[in-house]
């Protein structure tokens, strides 16, 4: 397998700003993210605070990134990121598809905003899960219930109705759903997760399903799930001044490293945080 | 004498972006800097790391951001800045022509680059200084060595002219210098000041000046000389994850504050600096 020197797992401008910087110091990098690049940056009206760009509405300036990453040919893969564990000498990244494998890791997660369902971090591990295509195996002949945050949250849902004897499935957006027939739509509000030891039943607005586990499909897991041992502060990865975790080779940039929540600040993060890495991987070339 | 919210001292992106934020937020805000800008950034021939933008020469790079400050009505003072001194409730900002007074202040010094005279930081205080306005008074009748980087530092010698019994002018640039006509102009490089207790000699790469005073006038002075009290760390101003620096109110971003010297580190940096220094004066607010 290839091994990447710089694995970048978002897109906003904290992963971007990363990846110019780590392709401009030749560095083997890899960029996971999604074709808007960013969610929150394509919904903005107007962007007043973004050094040279004056008045844009969020999904121009969105169109002034692509462009900059295109000129210098990075692309964004756009598998979802489900694990990273430290090896060691590497880091192993497992996605919905695919294993991959580098030297260092950038995290621009972004900030997950929306609030956990009640019981949702007790239970966690216990019938809770944030990824449906790693723990699926363990429902076979079994009742999911999965709470789906987007569009994607669909595919692991039809992925999982293949395993398991029985899939609901909760959307917490509108759209037209693409759902095996076997999957039962639930379109109603969470309230909360409840069970003894584990996961028991699932507490809806009007109703409640009894079901042996949990998906919880947010557009990331909470970083200290997917990165095991991250030391976090007050919800946020904790960095110091190099944008270093506590995890060696292992950076992170922009809102998951705490307030202000801004695209300036993320974008800034994003280059000493990629300068560093390439500074470290210097440093330890075989 | 009006009080300003936030004063700015530097017109590069740190400064700018700060400047940018601080007006968002409504706060009454004066930047300190130059017509230019930024000196670097005018230099740089081509810029492909600031997110947005691929591939600008400098100087355009420069525009986009004049265009966006004219947008926003932000002016640039051009006075130069001597000193700064925290007040307790505020601090006092010592121009060459007038004093200032602000709540908070943001340094966006940049970094000096030009390496210090042998003798220069021993014989700091005792016949050495940054500021020839503030200190020429001491040399009434006296003799004084003036080693000016730039343009400005001319019209600092004049004045000094007019109170010491002679001046030496000693240039790092090439140019028309403008000097009263009993100024000495001495083209030649500085090697060493010496002295026992105080500043006696100008030590120059082919001649010697007795001098009771040399004046070294760079873009700009060490910080912990403008800001007394300013905790320094490996010759940048110390600063945590929000921007303050040691003294309360007072925050730092961009390259004084450290390595990497980048225009998209300066510009978060001074987001993050402008948006804290605002949650102070709201939390502070009479």
């Amino acid at each position: 397998m290839d091994r990447y020197d710089i694995a970048i797992i978002g897109s906003g401008p904290a992963g971007l700003e990363a990846a110019i910087n780590a392709k401009i110091r030749n560095k083997k990098t890899i960029v996971f993210g999604n074709d808007n690049l960013s969610k929150s940056l394509v919904l903005a009206p107007k962007i007043n605070n973004y050094l040279g760009f004056f008045g844009l509405p969020g999904t121009e300036l969105k169109n002034k990134f692509k462009e900059h990453i295109d000129k210098m040919d990075i692309a964004i893969n756009a598998e979802k990121v489900n694990n990273i564990y430290a090896m060691g000498e590497y880091f192993s990244i497992m996605t919905s598809k695919e294993n991959y494998e580098a030297k260092t890791v950038i995290l621009a997660l972004g900030m997950e905003h929306t609030k956990p369902v009640k019981g949702e971090d007790i239970l966690l591990g216990r019938g809770v899960g944030y990824c449906a295509t790693c723990d699926a195996p363990l429902y076979k002949e079994k009742i999911v219930a999965i709470i789906g945050y987007n569009k994607e949250a669909e595919s692991e849902a039809n992925y999982v109705s293949e395993i398991a004897s029985k899939v609901y499935y909760v959307p917490m957006y509108k759209d037209e759903y693409q759902l095996n027939s076997n999957i039962e739509l639930v379109k109603d509000s969470p309230v909360e997760i409840i069970g003894q030891n584990k996961v028991e039943k699932l507490i809806l607005r009007s109703t409640e399903i009894a079901t042996d586990g949990v998906f919880v499909l947010k557009d990331s897991a909470p970083p200290e799930q997917l990165v095991p041992g991250l030391e976090m502060e007050d919800k946020h990865i904790k960095v110091n001044r190099k944008m270093e975790t506590n995890i060696q080779g292992c950076y992170a940039a922009g809102d998951c490293t705490g307030r202000p929540y801004q695209y300036m600040k993320a974008a800034g993060e994003g280059q000493v945080a990629a300068l560093n890495a390439v500074e470290y991987l210097n440093q330890n070339r075989e």
